[in-house]
């Protein structure tokens, strides 16, 4: 059955411009702190932020099951617990408000003036608490690039990648809205051709261009989600720039990972888009040869076309971009991420957060890192200024973008950028 | 200055058994439901849980400025969050109710009974929600019986173990407290001589002896804790259970470092031991060579003299203690591993928890799994029953004890005993 809030046909009373993320059939939901200093749960349309919080109190979701406070929060995670069905109702419903074609809150200016701000009177914040962080390493390119250059270029994949959606830990605490800048992580690297490790400010910062998805509680501990039903237990998705520090994930990543290579920040952006609203984008996802085992074989198509682009972005200077993929070209979908992750009874809980990996595509110019595309710094990259970049300089500013478009819609995560700021100056003695 | 709960010549009036872990000396921290099925922040005093909660609200810590709410939470991290100075406030004015000396409690049968609860009456709970959990690889013993046994055992350490406290992410869901049983996970593996994985229940579950410490606010994002500060930020310690599927870790594991073979669960003994009781039993550490990169070099007694010990009880048996260590034996100090985790300016909240790693002694009957006491299974163990054991069987109560001694005063975490139940039988279609 169609999701009725789908319908290309669909136009809001909330003006939309050409070409934004946010039409009428998108509704993403997000936390923001309104003009008034108050923490709320939210939806955008067009350039319009939408306070779900006063619609709430106002009656406007008054026929769905909901506590009172579900939309006074600051993190989506209680909602996100509510379930998929009571996603459904309240996208569905929002939807039906903004219709062209609906006066009640289009005709009520004194609830208006309460619910609607313009972009620039809010501040978005982290949509969830996270509890848990996970990173896949799931599209074959990156794997392959990855294992080309580190390893053997004969044998570039090893041997579990075609088996295993292979994953990690990451760390939650380091996950920042876009617009959060950071700083260029301190650290122990290997200098070439030594054997004593020194101490300073890492000389490879790299983006990495990833999606993540959110999920709701999906099982108690030692319970596997089934391949095929995990996507009922995945709310939405957002852009991801998992900040890397290459020198020091060098030395330090054997045996057991990276580390803090990774974990001095990640960046996401802040509306997350639900799988409702990517519905009309599904797409076959790669073939996959061996086949995988039975607990990792899904049933239709499970794949998203979803557009992603990289620009950086110098101090003074205008915007180049960098890089465009796609996040079709996962080797391994999300259904089949949270079968792996939860096959041995690992617990998911609303919140969680869990990326993609790297998304590159096959040719040269959709690789989704630094690494790749100036191929360790090889190639130096020429930006629209005529400087160049082997990896990411103090100062610039990285910026995601991505956005589904079919049959005259355009569904966008809107993007998550974020600078790229000195070593930090410690204010402890 | 000697910290004046820690007087071992103190005596409570609550009755202390011989060997007890918990005198008044100790004051450990944790969160139970209580028998009128609320919960509640308390600490414990030989087999009597104390419920602060109710403790606060008659009154009893009027002269330390605390929430009024603070300890009726059902975690600890707000406490926690409220800094070193606090905590020892409320841990010496616990110690001061207490004294066999202080009637203001003793003598009030009313109060007693209202904030006093035996052991049987209660339900330890998790102590903290952990936003974030870190597991290191700190043991040298350790590290060098594993790279004997799957590396190569003339270079048993990697190059980069002896300069930095090496370490990787975990899963915070899984961790459950002592009491909680777990299931054999199962997972993909590889047969020996095949290069086809196959699925199935894990047949390699282990143990790992470790010990975790829980850490409060510590820094904002880009900002580094120095080693030598980085105590003010630990609350305290507790026994960890990191269970491990050792044959799912050695397919999964390269190049990203283990990820199901651990994150099917972790148990942790419920009462958190502060940092000031665990004072009188500082020593030094393993002297280190090569000396570290100056932002780990430390200055004074940073290891802590804690007796280990692991028992296995199989369903039907006495138990038998196969592995007694010591927490003095790891090379890498909490200091060390705290200052070199944020070196990145990655974040540290309250209620994060970091492990040591499997704490492995110099001796084979020192060692803090079953894969280096039974050296991968070839040298089973033989439990009291006459049965062996090359790994941990369904069924089987692994317990993991630790405490103190000196000058007559023990200090003791209790215990923390999960049972392996065999693979969870799903409820999902």
């Amino acid at each position: 059955m169609p999701i009725k809030s789908n319908d290309p046909a669909k136009k809001s009373w909330l003006p939309v411009r050409d070409n934004s993320d946010f039409p009428i059939q998108n509704i993403p939901f997000g936390v923001f702190l309104t003009r008034d200093d108050i923490i709320t749960i939210g939806t955008r349309i067009g350039d319009h932020a939408i306070d779900l919080g006063a619609l709430h109190q106002m009656g406007y979701f008054k026929d769905i099951p909901l506590t009172d406070d579900i939309f006074l929060q600051d993190t989506l995670n209680d909602f996100i617990s509510d379930g998929k069905k009571t996603w459904r109702l309240v996208r569905n419903r929002i939807s039906e408000i903004f219709d062209a074609n609906n006066s009640e809150l289009k005709n009520n200016e004194e609830h208006k003036k309460i619910v609607l701000f313009t972009m620039d009177e809010i501040e978005m914040q982290l949509p969830v608490q996270i509890g848990d962080y996970t990173d896949f390493y799931s599209s074959k390119e990156h794997a392959t690039n990855v294992g080309k250059m580190f390893r053997d270029p004969e044998n570039a994949l090893l041997p579990n990648w075609l088996h295993i959606p292979v994953g990690y830990h990451g760390r939650s605490s380091s996950i920042v809205p876009s617009g959060t800048p950071i700083h260029r992580p301190m650290g122990q690297t290997l200098p070439a051709g030594s054997d004593e490790p020194i101490y300073g400010p890492s000389k490879l910062v790299d983006f990495e261009l990833e999606m993540a998805f959110i999920t709701t509680d999906a099982n108690i501990l030692g319970e596997t989600i089934p391949v095929n039903e995990a996507e009922n237990y995945i709310f939405g998705m957002v852009l991801f720039n998992d900040w890397s520090a290459r020198d020091i994930q060098k030395w330090e990543y054997v045996p057991l990972g990276p580390f803090l290579a990774k974990n001095f920040a990640s960046s996401i952006s802040p509306w997350i888009v639900t799988m409702d609203a990517l519905e009309p984008f599904r797409v076959e996802s790669p073939k996959q040869e061996p086949q995988p085992l039975p607990y990792l074989q899904q049933v239709g198509k499970k794949g998203f076309d979803i557009n992603l682009e990289v620009d950086i972005t110098p101090e003074k200077g205008e915007p180049t971009t960098v890089t465009k993929s796609n996040f079709k070209y996962m080797y391994w979908t999300m259904s089949q991420q949270l079968a792996h992750h939860t096959v041995n009874g690992c617990k998911v809980n609303s919140g969680d957060m869990m990326g993609s990996g790297t998304i590159s595509g096959p040719t040269q110019d959709s690789y989704g890192s630094m690494l790749e595309l100036t191929w360790r710094g090889e190639k130096p990259l020429k930006l629209k200024d005529g400087t160049e970049r082997k990896f990411i300089q103090d100062l610039d500013t990285v910026t995601i973008r991505g956005f589904c478009e079919k049959s005259g819609v355009r569904i966008g995560f809107g993007e998550v950028a974020s600078k790229l700021l000195p070593v930090f100056q410690s204010k402890k003695k």
